[in-house]
């Protein structure tokens, strides 16, 4: 951290702060500019990040050199992780697509759609049990019936199932139903959830928040890994942003961000990142060629009787259509690579 | 809701659309604009809400007409709401502020800080003893040990206590220290919590998500009501912006578009909303002269030795010359008003 | 447009709006809903546009229901538009690049970027002389001896050249040594400049505005292509967001909005759009799996020589690898939509 | 500045950073922490804004640590400047007002106007001339004509006249009649007309672009005072946020911001600022209560028939009753600050 001082700072405010810095235990670094002084401090991260310098009279500001979390950084673990969902691999090269309807409304939509979601080569099926709606007047989700029918659709079908748990009390619940543990963006920061899935021992997918920055994302991530789980994916669902069109601004650049801070894989959904079904086909293809591990997107047999976000869900026709497109993309850019 | 069909839609594709609302009970208003249909749709809320017609071949966009909250709208009760803290009204027409610090560090602390509230005359004293933190290493909180510290405080001056509560199985405990539950703004979309303090009987703050519209919030409000618990308070306490110089924007006209659509007391959060000591005290009264209900400041005994948020707190000396300021300021509103 | 009247609204206010709105030549539709009553505007799209009935008393709000832009529309003009460009064709199926330095900085650095970029395979050079800052102390352009140099860099490689005008008054000097005239972000909503190069003869890349939406984006195209300067390329290069990581948030999802709003061609800047010359690559070939019609990118000499947005800017080596890439994707996909 | 290196950065890397530092005539200083090496940099602000080092190998990133900006800042000149408008002064400790119609729609809505604003007491009428719009089909303005009306309504009430150029080649014209120059925020980062009115005798208003940081606004402030005009007050009127119910953010934390970093004075406007009129008062309220020197306000004799931004504009009863409001307002906080 470097603490920038007021010009009109005096030397007994400035002996002030740097004799808080060492009291904690930390090293400063004077460098006296023409108008201010400013303080470099070196030492223990979680030390640095636990000061409170700016309250100190004199100093104007203090500005973050690094970043405060560690396990989930390439820093840390220079070589990208494969997290290995029941054999099927995420990072490891191949495109993983995880396919399905936003909540499971039925027994008959969700083994409908997961045959159609196989069909498609998908290795994964997502679907909603407990869904977080705006409104106490929307569908909230089958919760464990839900569940039931998820375990069913795997049986029928040999699909991964990756479904979301919002709330820390029933994560061993749906930890026994599902292959990997869905965190959605508006649980992002639910602390005591991320520490719960952090001790379990399926594989977590971690959605970005609402509106999180990419080091908030890596936060949470770490809050996850430091309970012991190092199996944790990155999904990208788009951003809020004043833009109007689409129902969030999918950061593809996240991708190649978190790429090159963190080793963590990285997939993204353009189903929910865009809100529209026609803008789901280009924002995969793109995802993909971004260097995407995966894709999570949105299939419903009937995309007009779904109970929970059918625009942005695509009919049968376009998946089976996007899944031949993107998994030749795929094969294509690896071909490239070599 | 208004369907919007395409310029290029067919007849029987808007037969489709009419004959699909029609199904599920709902009536229709057809409009023939120069270009497009456009399609009226009259009836039941939460059954227009349900509609997914935007995934209906021809269908352009649905534009929602009315908002789906309602026991929380002003609409549906005219007047404004008084919420009773244990006697102390909050929305009455008096101001009501809650002071303290940002979390709850030790017993001493607490108590300084305690009879430094009371002596600015504010009714609560805040301070967390669950703390939600970006970082898995930064302090978070002295938990239940803080709530009882919190009781003594109570004990020693007659504040009212409002305190963050942060998960769902931690209502009952909270409830038995405090007057008031606080929700933080990354939970405003936890809504197993929201459903938890909705069938609590004790009062709820409630504040704004980091990014939540003002519509999502009064839906989240909305969620605590439809369980039974009328006595909400909404606080505003900064959005997410672009701009970096201030941690958040406070959205002061958040509090006039409140009153303008709920019937539920709002009151103002600038320490957190500014992030910034010397911008409290300005956004503290032009809060005031806003309409707010209440202010929440944080003050601490020693800002610089705070282990949470110390640069956005007050130190003693500026929460007193500020307490007389707001109250003053206060007092000369209400004599114009008469 | 439709207007939705309070729940409170007299009989006799209604009749007000009603009358205000058949003044003006429009037609009506009535609503009447369970708790409001909404009254449709059927009519000109201009003559609606200028109403102003959300002053009346008893109304809530006036909800538009479609843009007031025309000329640029794919309602309009179905087939997607080609911009020919002295020869070279955007929008015509095969990739475009134009690449360069930020900004002309010199004779020597000029003449060495048009080779490096000419031996990538690009089509257009581009480089700043008029360079608008932030700050009244950085590097402004060379201004007039930057467009020199351009002409010269153009004879020596055959290059089209694109650069941007600033000013109203320079649109002449500046169409006497470009073939192509770049609206910068800053200038996207500069009305005077817009009429001025929509009276030009030459073809105009409009970038998109710092937090510009799609729509308003369509309107400043509206405005050239009104004057009768039907040559109109668009540029997505980044919105603002709150994400620090990225100078910008590059919003690939604009370019499927666009082609499905708009006949327009659509080419993307992943320089500008990221502000880190590591993101460029993932980004650009993002843009082409997405389906943009072209490229825009930084590439100098010796980036860390640059005067302006080096950062973000390729060296030669990382350029010549990515033009290789991205023009093999490029067929890659044309092969697959045949 | 201050440079942050790679963890992997080599000492090579480090050396030939620090060598192009002190190449360009600046000091280094270095820390070397735990995991990186930082180079703090110490000279002249405009060299070390213009250096590219992020370009360089090894480089993780450069912070900057002070602004570029100079004239405008408190640093530079700490006590608050008072603008003298042709004896009105603005930041003197008296609340200014500017009132009339968005923009000057004709001869006699605009002399209507001006009597209602000076009965009310303003000492400016605020109009515009030249009208930037989104729709190149909006009403753009009387041009020259409504000059001529602005200046009858100041020869009859003997208001100050305010109103905006949108073009460096109109600033003589605009100037013949204001007697302040307002830019608009569409143009706060349009750099020949901030030279323009840089270079004019005339006050000018200079309103806080769309999504313009505090940084940048100043720094938009920095080149009309670079070119000698000291005279510049700043307008805050909201900034675009994700927030859908106002028009606008208003962003009056801005207030207290702008009074720490810069000794201009500083205006709200909350008619554009919110984009509803029944927010206005609580928001000027609030301005005036935050310390803003003054107030720009909409009045439309009729409101719902402007031709443009009604649903803004005060009607003559509601701006009357504000007007009361606000002076006294304005009257107590000057007597309890004394």
């Amino acid at each position: 951290m470097v603490i920038v001082m007021n010009p009109t700072a005096t030397a007994e405010q400035i002996k002030r702060v740097i004799g808080r810095v060492h009291n904690v235990g930390l090293r400063t670094h004077i460098v006296e500019g023409e108008f201010r002084t400013i303080i470099g401090i070196i030492g223990d991260k979680k030390t640095i990040m636990s000061l409170a310098v700016e309250a100190l009279e004199g100093v104007e500001k203090a500005v973050p050199i690094s970043s405060s979390y560690k396990l989930v950084s390439r820093d840390f673990h220079p070589q990208s992780s494969v997290v290995d969902v029941d054999g099927v691999k995420i990072g490891g090269g191949a495109l993983v697509v995880m396919g399905g309807p936003c909540a499971v409304e039925s027994r008959e939509q969700l083994l409908e759609a997961a045959e159609i979601v196989k069909a498609g080569g998908a290795q994964f099926l997502r679907g909603g049990a407990y869904k977080p709606r705006t409104s106490p007047y929307a569908f909230q989700g089958l919760e464990e019936e839900g569940l039931v029918y998820l375990a069913e659709a795997k049986a029928a079908t040999g699909l991964k199932i990756v479904t979301e748990v919002t709330d820390a009390n029933a994560v061993d619940l749906v930890a026994n139903y599902a292959d990997m543990l869905q965190i959605g963006a508006r649980n992002m920061q639910n602390f005591h959830l991320l520490r719960a899935v952090g001790r379990s021992s399926k594989p977590v997918l971690l959605k970005r928040g609402l509106s999180a920055t990419i080091e908030e994302w890596l936060h949470a991530a770490e809050y996850i890994v430091n309970e012991g789980n190092y199996n944790v994916v990155l999904c990208e669902r788009g951003i809020r942003t004043y833009e109007e069109y689409t129902r969030n601004t999918l950061d593809l650049s996240a991708v190649g961000a978190l790429k090159h801070l963190s080793h963590l894989p990285v997939i993204v959904d353009p189903s929910h990142g865009t809100g529209k079904w026609h803008l789901v086909r280009p924002m995969s293809m793109a995802a993909v060629a971004a260097g995407a591990d995966g894709l999570m997107i949105e299939v419903h047999p009937n995309p007009a009787e779904a109970l929970s976000d059918g625009p942005q869900s695509l009919n049968p026709k376009n998946y089976m259509s996007l899944m031949n497109d993107v998994y030749k993309l795929s094969e294509f850019l690896k071909t490239q690579s070599e």
